[in-house]
């Protein structure tokens, strides 16, 4: 089955975002992994909030490899065209596209939709680019998780700018 | 002249104790670098809940290595034999400790001690056992930091059951 993997850059006290949603602070002079993170995922989840944002964006992410996308959303109506929307009944449809044919999905965020779908059991992994930063403020990652989750440490990379890299399974093995 | 060192276990979303005070989930089942620790700090910082908690346990902590002790509180008036009690003036008593001769010191918490030394810049390093649970929800090692604050990385170490140890300087260097 497809897995769903949280994947992910935060600073060292769990943010995604500064305050004033800035990214600043993330680190872009290496690859970090993400050529061989590209390779696995063919899909990719979003929020409302990161989609709309994303819609914004000059070249619409050009550079990004073109993935499969499915954005997660109660109120809007429409996506743009090639993209799926997807409105209620999240577990089920999630489900269903873990069984669908492809490689791994990658679960871009936002905040919401994570929490969404931690809750709901339906992430496999999380990768995350632990930076090494201090932010103070901003948008965590991990806000109302319901319960406690145990993770089996399956990586750790550590580069030259400090960036850690550690990847978990979701459960115990 | 001397460090101070806060050196915490803490889950990967950044709790320190659950909801309810729990500690049951940091692993004790190896020495994970405690020992060699041990060997580099002489001197504890406590705040006073850590400090109230700590004279609540049998045999005051019983195994741990014999520190000299300062508690950190602007209410109490007097602390037990042997400990020393810092009420304001903060930033000059520890900065004063800090050139006494001596090994480093272990800032042990609580949170409100951590964020007073840290907003002060007198924290010099950060080992953080980083535990593969997420708690949803508890006391979190980082609240109302004021800056950001950019670390350098020392260490990494990755133990067997999934703990990751990380060690930063403060400052970029």
């Amino acid at each position: 089955m497809r897995k769903v993997i949280l994947g992910v850059a935060v600073s060292l006290d769990g943010f995604i975002e500064g305050p004033n949603g800035e990214y600043d602070w993330c680190l872009t002079d290496q690859d970090y992994g993400f050529s061989d993170f590209f390779k696995r995922v063919d899909t990719i989840f979003v929020g409302r909030k990161t989609y709309e944002m994303s819609l914004g964006m000059e070249g619409g992410g050009a550079g990004f490899p073109k993935f499969k996308e499915y954005i997660f959303s109660t109120t809007l109506d429409k996506v743009k065209d090639g993209a799926t929307l997807i409105k209620d009944n999240i577990k089920n449809e999630v489900e269903k596209i873990k069984k669908d044919k492809g490689k791994d999905i990658w679960l871009f965020g936002g905040a919401g939709l994570t929490t969404s779908l931690m809750n709901l059991g339906l992430v496999d992994e999380l990768s995350l680019a632990v930076h090494p930063i201090l932010l103070g403020s901003g948008k965590p990652l991990f806000k109302n998780i319901k319960e406690r989750i145990h993770l089996t440490l399956l990586d750790t990379k550590t580069y030259s700018t400090g960036l850690v890299s550690l990847t978990y399974s979701l459960g115990k093995t």
